[in-house]
C-alpha cells in the first residue's frame, strides 16, 4: 500500500515552497508598499455564503464538508428515500470549502463594516478549492493572491493597479509583461452601437479571437451567432485598431459616439492611459484591448487582464477589475470596488521556464559541522549555538557516523561548507572550514569563522 | 441577514494577521537557523491515510468531505436503507480534512523516500482542522507550528530541540517559560518497579495532580486506582525529588536500579540535562518532571512540555517528544525521529496578555498624501512612485474629498504622517510633511522627504 494523495492536490518539497514564497514574498512586499493590508478568512464557510454566488457549475465545483456526528438522522424518511444527491447535499453540509477569496473578503467587509476604515485596501493570499477536473496547470487546492480596494470610485486604483503589476514583475525579474485593459462599458457602447445588446457574450467570445481566426473567422463567427450584416460593417473600426493606447481610443470614440456608457469607458481608459504614460512603467507594456471580456458578469467598469511575455506560452498570469456591487449579495449596497489578483502557479511555471528563480532561494544552512564523536560535538554545538545567535544557519551531523557519509549528507542537501572541529582543533580553539565546491580549507577562530560564513 | 462564519472559526484583521505574522517568522526563522527545511501538504488527504490513526475519538473530529457528483449513487440499495451515518460516511467521502501535521508528514515521508536526504530535518506550518466543541482557546481552524527530524537516534537532537525552544522564545521576549522533560522510558521503569505496567496511565494522571491535591490526594487516588501499598511505599521518593536537574536523576537512578528500560531513560535524560547545562539557555527554565505523559500511547522516548512563565495562566505553549515508529503505519519501518510543536494561539495569548508585542509589528503606510484634485494627484503619484521604489510604503487618497475627511482616514488607519502638496508646493517641487500625533509640518524637496520617512 503505498501512501498518495487525493487527485489535484500537491506536496511541496522544501526547495517548492522556497521557490513559492519568493514569489509570495515579492507579491506581499509590493501590496504593503501600495499600502494593503493583510486579513485572513476562515478555510470554510457556511454553505450558504458561498452557493449561489459562482453559478451552477461553479456551485457544483465547491467541496462540500459532510456534518459530525449521526448527519442523517437531520433528513426527514419521504426525502431520502429519494436517494437524490442533490436534494439531500444541503441537509447533511452546511459548510463548505471556499471556492475563491472575492466572495469571503465580501462577507467580511459586510460583516465587519462597523470596524473597517474605508475606502478599505486589503490583500489576502490564502488556498482555495476546487472540485474541477485536474489537468496541467489546474489544480484542486491552489493560493490565490488578491488585492482589493473597496468603497471608492476613484480611477487612481486603477493606474495603482496597473503600476502594481508593473513593480511586482519587474521586481521577480519577468520583464515584458502586457498589461491589457478594457472597460466594461466600451462593451457594453459596442452592442449598444450595433443593437445587440443580448448578443454581448457571443460577440466578444468571437472578436476573442482575432489573433488566432483572423478578421474574416471572426465575422463568420458572429454572422453564425446572428449577429447581422450591418452591424459587422459599424464594427469594422475594431479589426484595424493600430497605434498607441490613446490613437486607439480616438478610433473607439468615433465608433461608439452615439453611446454614452461606452463614450463613458473610452474617458475612463483615456484618464489611466494618460497616466500611465506619464508615470511610466519600468519593465511592462501596457495595451488597449477591447477583446478582454474576463468576468463579464461581474466587472462593471475597468477590466485588466496581464499576459506572460510573448516567448513564454502561458497566457493569463493576473486580472482583475471594478465592480460596482461586491457586497450587495450580502446587504450592503454602494460598495464600489476594484481588485486584482496574481495567478501562483503559473508565475511560478513562467520563472522556472526562464530561469528567473535566484540560485539562493532556498533556505538552507551556511555549514554542516562533522560529529567526531561526544567531546567533539559538544565543542562543535557551543559554536552552533553562537553562529545562530549571530543569525547564522549551521547544523551538526546528529551522529558521529563515518566520514563519508557525512560529507554526502553536506553533499546532498547543498549545504556549502563541512566544518571539521576533532581533537587537535579542540586543542587549538580553531575550526577547519572545508568549501564544499573547491575543497579549499582554512584553519578559523571562531571569529574568522563567523566572518567567513556571514558573507 | 448579517452574514457569519461556521462557529471555532475566525476571520483575522490586519492587526491580528501582523501579529500572528510576527510569531510565525520568528518561529521560522529558527527553525531555518537551525536547518530545518519548508514542506506542504494538501489540505485534504485521502480519508484511508488519516483515518485509524488518531483513535475512535479522533476519527469522529475528522472533518470529511462529500465526493462530488450524484454521490449517493455509489452507496447500494441494502446499506441505504439502514441509513447509519457511519457506515455510509466512507461510501460518500473519499477525503478529510487534515487533523494534523504529524500523520501527514509520515505519509509525505514515506511517499518521498527515495527523494529525501535522511535524517530529514523539516518544518511544517499549516492549519489543520478538527470537529471539536469550540471553547475559549480552542478552535474548529488552527495551526500548527511543527519541526520534526527523522533518521536519526542522537540525543542531540532532543539537546537542540531545548535549545530551539529557548531561542524563539527569548526572541519573542517571553522570558522564563519553563522547558520541563520526562522519558517514556523512565514511566516505564517506574511501572515496571511497582509491578504495575499494566496502571502506567492511572499512575501517571494521578502523579500528575501533585502540584493541586498533594502527596497524600495522589497516593489516594492510586490507591482507588488499585495501585498497591507496597508500591506507594516503593514511589515515596518521587514524591520528594528536589534540586537540580542531576540530583533528581541521581534519585531515580536509585529507584529504578532494577528495572534495564528505566535506567536506559535515566542515562538519556542525564545526557540532556548535562549538555543543556554545559552550553547554557538563553531566557529559559530547564526542569525534570516524572509526571509528564502527553503523547504516551505515541511518544518512545524523551516527553518535553514548555509552560507559559509562571505569572500567566496558560499551561502548555509547546510540546513534543520521540517516536521510534512514525512512519510505520505507512509501511517503512526503522525510521526513529523527534519533534516539537508551537502552540501559536496560546502563545498569541501569552504575548497579547503580557505586552509583548511591539507596537510597530503591523504593516502599514507610512504617509498618506492628501489628494487635491487631478493635477495635484499626479504630481504627488510621481512621489509616490519614486519612494516606493525604495521601499517605503506610501499611498494617497483615492478621492479629493474634503480635508477633514482625509486626515480623519489617515488618523483611523493610523499612518503616522500626511503629505500635503497642493498649488504652492508643486511651483516649489516641495512637500510638507505633517507629523500626525505632533501636529508639526515641514517644508521638503523630494530627497528631504525620503530621507524624513525612511527612519
Amino acid at each position: 500500500m503505498k501512501p498518495s494523495i487525493p487527485k489535484g492536490t500537491r506536496d511541496f518539497s522544501p526547495e517548492e515552497v522556497a521557490r513559492r514564497n519568493y514569489i509570495f514574498d515579492s507579491i506581499k512586499r509590493n501590496f504593503a508598499l501600495y499600502g494593503f493590508q493583510p486579513i485572513e478568512t476562515p478555510s470554510f464557510e457556511n454553505s450558504d455564503t458561498l452557493m449561489g454566488k459562482y453559478g451552477e457549475e461553479g456551485d457544483r465545483l465547491i467541496f462540500k464538508i459532510l456534518n459530525s456526528g449521526d448527519y442523517l438522522s437531520k433528513v426527514d424518511a419521504t426525502l431520502y428515500s429519494e436517494k437524490d444527491s442533490q436534494k439531500i447535499t444541503s441537509k447533511i453540509s452546511e459548510k463548505a470549502l471556499r471556492y475563491d477569496l472575492t466572495v469571503p473578503f465580501a462577507r467580511y467587509v459586510v460583516q465587519h463594516q462597523n470596524e473597517i476604515t474605508f475606502p478599505f485596501k486589503r490583500y489576502q493570499i490564502q488556498p482555495v478549492w476546487r472540485a474541477d477536473r485536474p489537468q496541467k496547470g489546474r489544480f484542486r487546492e491552489f493560493y490565490q493572491c488578491d488585492a482589493d480596494v473597496v468603497g471608492s470610485k476613484s480611477l487612481w486604483q486603477e493606474v495603482e493597479f496597473i503600476q502594481l503589476y508593473d513593480a511586482v514583475f519587474s521586481e521577480l525579474g519577468l520583464k515584458g509583461v502586457i498589461i491589457k485593459i478594457n472597460n466594461r462599458k466600451i462593451l457594453a457602447g459596442i452592442a449598444e452601437t450595433i443593437g445587440a445588446e443580448d448578443k454581448l457574450i457571443d460577440f466578444t467570445v468571437a472578436l476573442d479571437k482575432l489573433d488566432k481566426i483572423g478578421e474574416e473567422g471572426v465575422k463568420r463567427e458572429m454572422r453564425e451567432k446572428g449577429i447581422p450584416e450591418e452591424a459587422l460593417t459599424k464594427l469594422q473600426p475594431l479589426f484595424s485598431m493600430k497605434g498607441t493606447a490613446l490613437k486607439q481610443l480616438e478610433s473607439l470614440k468615433q465608433l461608439l459616439n452615439n453611446s454614452k456608457i461606452g463614450i463613458q469607458g473610452v474617458e475612463e481608459l483615456e484618464f489611466i492611459s494618460k497616466t500611465i504614460e506619464a508615470l511610466g512603467l519600468q519593465t511592462s507594456f501596457f495595451q488597449i484591448d477591447v477583446t478582454l471580456a474576463r468576468g463579464l458578469n461581474y466587472y462593471t467598469g475597468a477590466i485588466i487582464e496581464v499576459s506572460a511575455p510573448e516567448e513564454v506560452n502561458m497566457g493569463s498570469i493576473g486580472g482583475g477589475g471594478r465592480y460596482d456591487d461586491l457586497t450587495g449579495i450580502f446587504g450592503l449596497k454602494d460598495m464600489s470596488g476594484m481588485g486584482i489578483s496574481f495567478g501562483l502557479d503559473r508565475i511560478y511555471l513562467v520563472l522556472d521556464e526562464l530561469n528567473l528563480f535566484p540560485e539562493t532561494v532556498s533556505e538552507n544552512s551556511k555549514a554542516l559541522f562533522i560529529n567526531f564523536g561526544e567531546n567533539e560535538a559538544l565543542y562543535a554545538m557551543t559554536a552552533i549555538k553562537n553562529l545562530r545567535q549571530k543569525g547564522i544557519a549551521v547544523e551538526m551531523y546528529p551522529d558521529s557516523a563515518k566520514m563519508g557519509k557525512q560529507m554526502g549528507y553536506a553533499d546532498k542537501r547543498n549545504i556549502p561548507f563541512t566544518i571539521l572541529a576533532g581533537e587537535s582543533e579542540m586543542k587549538g580553539q580553531i575550526f577547519t572550514l572545508k568549501n564544499m565546491k573547491t575543497g579549499e580549507q582554512q584553519s578559523l577562530d571562531f571569529e574568522g569563522l563567523k566572518n567567513a560564513l556571514k558573507n
